[in-house]
């Protein structure tokens, strides 16, 4: 019977092709149209209607990844791309998928790959050191860090933790029986309601309060709020504040809104991730003041620290109140190792069961840029944004929606919204670069996201050139 | 300024010596101990208590990662692995994984990537021929595909989009309002529970109905089980047929469930995470009989079909039911795409909002096996099974736990739990081969589960000489 596998000496010349490949690209992703402008069904119908009968060799695949697929692609990676927040690679973070896949463990158990657990353990606790984050958050205190595929998993896994903390567990064995309310942002991530339609909450459920004129969220409307739920017999039971939000970066007040949680005992969630990743430098920590009071706090190192997708970071103040609420242990899972009480079993701190070896990408991300590489990017991608802030200002035709407070600026022709709508759609028709669009205050703003790897001034002149000689 | 990034001829020689390292991990693998027998803490021991400040030269990474992180390492690849299921991933496999974190694109959205959802879809239609399922989950039809991480994460969505359907989309909204009731075998996958956690609907809402001696699930106890909670007045709204339990490979009758389903308007999930590839080979469909019933069925290449972790099909008869229970579109999401309604949006189809290019990898699976090649693997290990089976039979001292479906073998010695449990600690730490355990019929029995990418008939006769010349 002949073999159907791929020989591992026909393995090893496609591996490094497709090395080659992905250097190749790299190399010139910048001169290519950031945007795919197929149209709907198109890369269909250039694929056969089904499966083929026989084995191909892989170099049909590569030609057909190269002349069908990639005419589909919107190059994320591109510097040239400015729209919704970077979803960043980097060479040793493909390396570290590259190891990941090659290895093909399933580390849902401590015991189905040791390393798997506790380098995810190891390198998370690393990273509360990096980022100035709480000792609470460290696996040998009270808490722990997981990571989870993105933020709105994390946000799922807080409130399920917090919901079943707020009625003592009883939620998992009967459903919802009580009234709990959760509050956030008007501009916090749709996860957020997501998360809370998702574990029988709804969003009925859910305050979205009013942001101030930096798009933060008013912490006197939501204690007012707060007070108003408890007085009608309800339970606010959580509130998730953003670092970051995504129409606007703006930034809530995480201390003002922790000492609302701490007064009514509910849960402070903290979704930091686009800008988590900026606490890796000592001074834009400010915008974390008050994460003594958070119960969870997650970031994104898939966005802005240079760690492919999906790596989402979430640390929890009590480990006991993750577990608690994600927890089954069915007789095929029972082994020594999780009944000495001795190991992490990820699988207890997550929705799936299985999971892969994500640390290892973290890991490399961590050693191959060092610490002070990371600080330096981060403190480059502000230094950008500001300049490109300045260059907004200098220009009478334009306006700033709000005052950056980090890597995203957000701006507008001065006039009609209907005028900055046209001026997008030609910007992004182009390819030469891709914006994408916020309603800020009720008003159209452009949206320029800076943060992506190979994002240098040099771009981001090249954008603003581009975009202040469109005449929309 | 120095660049913090590694440049991209630094990055091909990386790329190619971590090539060229999985081709000598995947030529010796069978030569390593399967299982790591690392104490707990001891490979973080290994590790620099905090991050490196200055960048590393990758090569240190790679050097590390052999003789720190592989010490602690469970081989899943390794064709002596026959614990749990197997998670299997193949040279094609691994090749798409490179190619997508290359690409690093984020398919949220259509047109953040068309050709990331277009084929996604394209290759889950050309899935439901391949595995004669019926042609309502097609996209050109009411249904439709999604690639979900696990089958935990399909059962989740089958179950939001049941519980929205049943309460005509009020729970999304004000929370759970009706008493729902979700049944399922005694023996399925821990994850139904555990979804039924997370949607807030309790544990004590799930009815584990008793198997039969095959391990499926008692058709005629769940029928009066449905009849008694609707005359109580709770509403029968979910059930979840398996094809393959974990403990046992029970194969539950989709039919009998099925006629149950619709007779009560429940949701019929049939979660065939295990043998589902099996429908690959018209021969094994009729473990399938009934899928014409199904509301939603899924399966997972990520364990026999060679498509490395993370890699669950999920196919939904009418796609609205899903779309209608997780679709959020916040304003920053709005695109012209989305709004003409001629494209799918991938993120209404799943709890996270963002996506990798997962479909790469089944894209190159399928093409360098063909469907010809899969079939003759999957055949080849259902074989293997039957011959382990026979060799069981033959040796007095041992005995089947039941007779296996497909590719499972569960068995022991005859004689006491005890002396099987110190039969497997034994077997386990010799490190030669990896075995799981289950209870059927409330006794131990060893499992002896076989389809992984390399299993070879020599291993399964190596396993069975180890397993019998071994003391308990």
């Amino acid at each position: 019977m002949n073999s159907p596998h791929m020989s591992l000496e026909e393995f090893r010349q496609h591996g490094h092709a497709a090395v080659d490949w992905i250097c190749e690209y790299l190399r010139t992703i910048e001169t290519r149209p950031v945007r795919s402008t197929v149209a709907p069904g198109e890369i269909r119908a250039s694929l056969p209607a089904s499966a083929p009968e026989h084995a191909e060799d892989f170099s049909a695949c590569l030609r057909d990844f190269e002349n069908i697929i990639l005419p589909g692609i919107t190059h994320w990676q591109s510097p040239n791309f400015f729209a919704y927040f970077p979803c960043n690679g980097s060479p040793p973070a493909i390396l570290g998928e590259l190891l990941s896949a090659g290895l093909g463990v399933q580390g849902m158990l401590w015991q189905t790959s040791p390393a798997c657990t506790e380098l995810e353990t190891h390198v998370l606790d690393w990273l509360v050191d990096l980022l100035g984050l709480p000792a609470f958050f460290k696996s040998d205190s009270t808490g722990g860090g997981v990571i989870q595929d993105t933020a709105s998993s994390s946000a799922l896994c807080a409130i399920l933790a917090a919901r079943e903390r707020a009625t003592a567990g009883r939620t998992n064995r009967s459903g919802i029986d009580r009234r709990l309310i959760a509050y956030t942002s008007e501009q916090a991530h749709s996860s957020i309601e997501k998360g809370l339609r998702v574990a029988g909450i709804g969003s009925d459920q859910l305050r979205l309060m009013p942001v101030d004129e930096r798009c933060a969220i008013g912490a006197d409307a939501l204690a007012e709020a707060m007070a108003r739920d408890r007085r009608a017999g309800a339970v606010p039971f959580f509130v998730c504040a953003t670092i970051g939000t995504t129409a606007a970066n703006g930034i809530d007040p995480i201390r003002r809104v922790g000492e609302l949680t701490q007064r009514y005992g509910a849960w402070l969630h903290v979704d930091a991730a686009m800008c988590g990743t900026a606490m890796l430098c000592p001074e834009f920590r400010i915008h974390n003041d008050g994460v003594d009071l958070a119960d969870s706090w997650c970031f994104n190192p898939h966005k802005w620290m240079f760690t492919s997708f999906d790596c989402d970071c979430l640390w929890v103040r009590r480990r006991a109140d993750l577990i608690g609420a994600l927890s089954i242990l069915p007789d095929y899972l029972r082994n020594a190792a999780t009944e000495s009480g001795a190991v992490i079993d990820y699988r207890d701190w997550q929705i799936p069961l299985g999971r892969r070896f994500r640390a290892l990408k973290l890991w490399f991300v961590l050693r191959c840029y060092g610490a002070a590489g990371l600080r330096q990017l981060v403190r480059e991608h502000v230094r950008l944004a500001r300049l490109f802030a300045d260059l907004v200002r200098a220009d009478e035709r334009f306006e700033l929606a709000l005052d950056p407070p980090l890597n995203l600026v957000c701006f507008r022709r001065r006039g009609e919204d209907a005028i900055n709508q046209r001026l997008i759609d030609k910007l992004n028709a182009g390819g030469k670069i891709y914006l994408s669009h916020a309603l800020i205050h009720g008003r159209f703003a452009l949206r320029m996201s800076i943060g992506g790897t190979w994002c240098e001034e040099r771009h981001v002149h090249q954008a603003w050139r581009f975009i202040s000689e469109t005449e929309p």
